[in-house]
């Protein structure tokens, strides 16, 4: 299938928070999301933005019964790794349902790969949930290394009052 | 004891250093760094920076044998969550070992918490690995959340052959 990756503009923001919503969906997490189309149009598309995006589009002809084009993207900030420097974070990478398996979310991935490559990146990182197995065997496929299974690495976090009580506290 | 927390200048970027080989090497993952001192001078010290860094300096009576006064730091960047929205990811935290059990890590973490709050972030995330106990206990008395334990997120990458291929590769 005919499909296109190129840098989102601002234009996309409202496909891009639709996409958004079907992986937060699927990832069960909908509950907790509070970012809307106007935090991402702000954080991604002003002045030193937050993150970059990249959309997968395919041709008119090939658009979903619902009229979309755009069916795929990929959220990615630079980010450091004191072991091997600059680091491209992949935060998303996503293919709507009926255009998986051809080799779209693939390109995705290359793309963030090479843009990260452009800006002096040697390394890509990400996160992924371990009751993905269709994800996990997708990164695998493609030589990626699990930290977490094989050096015990854990992603953690802090928000809500914890992180306005940490911000806040005097010391 | 006191000692000062503030952003870390070209200047640092020795001590940085130092205090990233200390870490790297308690992490017993030394054989896998690559970067250099330079490498921190232009990724976090140039413009369109890589990443932040902030000091902690005690003052010259409390000095290590070896005459240090910079004897901690953290380093971190600004990244997106398409739960949250603005992020800032707590890359390294580190206190020589000396002068731990003294506020000084809490503080250092605050600092990056404060930093990130200004720049609109409601959420700080980072990595621990889960054989350092003494860290992961440090970090759940913050109250923060296991990501890994809790659900099911792994840390994933690829870097060096692997990495160049994806980036290089024709889609």
């Amino acid at each position: 299938m005919d499909f296109a990756i190129r840098a989102a503009t601002l234009e996309d923001c409202k496909d891009i928070m639709r996409m958004m919503s079907e992986l937060t969906e699927y990832e069960k997490i909908t509950d907790q999301v509070t970012i809307t189309q106007k935090d991402i149009e702000q954080d991604g598309f002003s002045q030193n933005p937050f993150f970059h995006a990249i959309i997968a589009e395919v041709p008119e002809q090939h658009k979903t019964k619902d009229g979309h084009t755009k069916i795929g993207y990929s959220v990615y900030s630079f980010t450091y790794s004191t072991w091997k420097g600059r680091d491209v974070y992949m935060v998303d990478l996503y293919v709507m349902p009926e255009f998986r398996g051809k080799g779209i979310g693939k390109a995705l991935m290359s793309k963030v790969a090479q843009l990260g490559q452009a800006a002096g990146c040697t390394n890509l990182s990400f996160t992924v949930v371990n009751w993905n197995k269709t994800a996990l065997d997708f990164y695998r496929k493609q030589g990626c290394v699990d930290l977490t299974s094989d050096l015990g690495y854990h992603c953690m976090s802090c928000n809500g009052d914890v992180f306005q009580r940490m911000a806040n506290r005097d010391c």
